[in-house]
């Protein structure tokens, strides 16, 4: 698929068929996470990808009742799990080095657009979900400290795929040689 | 470009052509930050586009001294910086509702990727640029209170591309159904 047309096409989908994903999809998906940029290529992140459905039940536990995700989850084949290393990204000779702190959440974001445009192109739908409990996801599944669960996604075929939300004009967040110069 | 080939061939560039860019080149990049997906659709990212030769000399001196993007930044016709809208992306009615706080660092990041990877599909190159003083560029481009400077990117066609540094194999970072079984 083109990447400008994936970039416009992609979706956050939120109902799916059971069907499994080949083998073979689901390997472009992670080398799509493989291949993100990082800072200094440190690579922060790691994938949990589960198919068990009592796992995945555990999983949709931790969201708040009223997110739309949980049936996802439990939909499709597969969740991904998305989790940071901390203590590396944003960090020069074993030191912070930015007012940021860690710079893991921004990597993790990196690898997961990756991970969501590959999908697409393989028509797999995913959303990003990140509101939930993330110690209790640790802890279902077994996460050690210095890894933090950053995000989760279904992978799967889409039963339906929404229209997409409103986007700010490109006039509405652009700014030309200092900010407020449109 | 095919999405798949444009997420393996993407580098970070650190040397530009002194070319400017097409408008409508410019124009495809944003685009691809405007289709990113974010927290609830809240879209919690701007962007400055930087020509000036000055200010781009100014936003260099806010990068440490080794720091090899400091050439690729007055090398290249524009850069790109990133801010993140504070307060929006991991808030549910106005409060934080993870424990990770603000979410506009993945979101940033999301939004990014997209940039790069648009700017390669048209042989342009990008090189994501975290470590600088971000007061010193907030002051320098005039950016208010509530925005953070996350991240910038000089935009130009390359000079020379680098081969890709090494990556870990995906065996070195996925696990399947729980952390460590591989």
């Amino acid at each position: 698929m083109d990447l400008l047309e994936a970039i416009r096409g992609r979706r956050s989908v939120r109902s799916y068929k059971v069907d499994p994903i080949p083998e073979k999809k689901l390997k472009v998906v992670l080398e799509a996470v493989r291949w993100a940029p990082s800072w200094a290529n440190t690579q922060c992140w790691e994938v949990i990808v589960v198919r068990d459905q009592q796992t995945k039940r555990k999983l949709v536990d931790t969201l708040s009742k009223g997110n739309p995700s949980r049936e996802a989850i439990l939909q499709a084949p597969l969740t991904l799990v998305l989790l940071g290393i901390e203590g590396r990204a944003g960090f020069y000779k074993g030191e912070v080095c930015t007012e940021k702190g860690d710079w893991y959440m921004f990597d993790v974001g990196l690898a997961m657009q990756n991970l969501c445009l590959a999908a697409h192109a393989m028509g797999l739908g995913t959303v990003i979900v990140g509101y939930f409990d993330a110690a209790k996801v640790a802890e279902i599944l077994q996460v050690p400290p210095g890894r933090a669960v950053v995000a989760m996604t279904p992978l799967g075929y889409p039963k339906e795929v929404p229209p997409p939300p409103k986007r700010k004009e490109i006039e509405e967040f652009v700014h030309y040689e200092e900010y407020g110069s449109r």
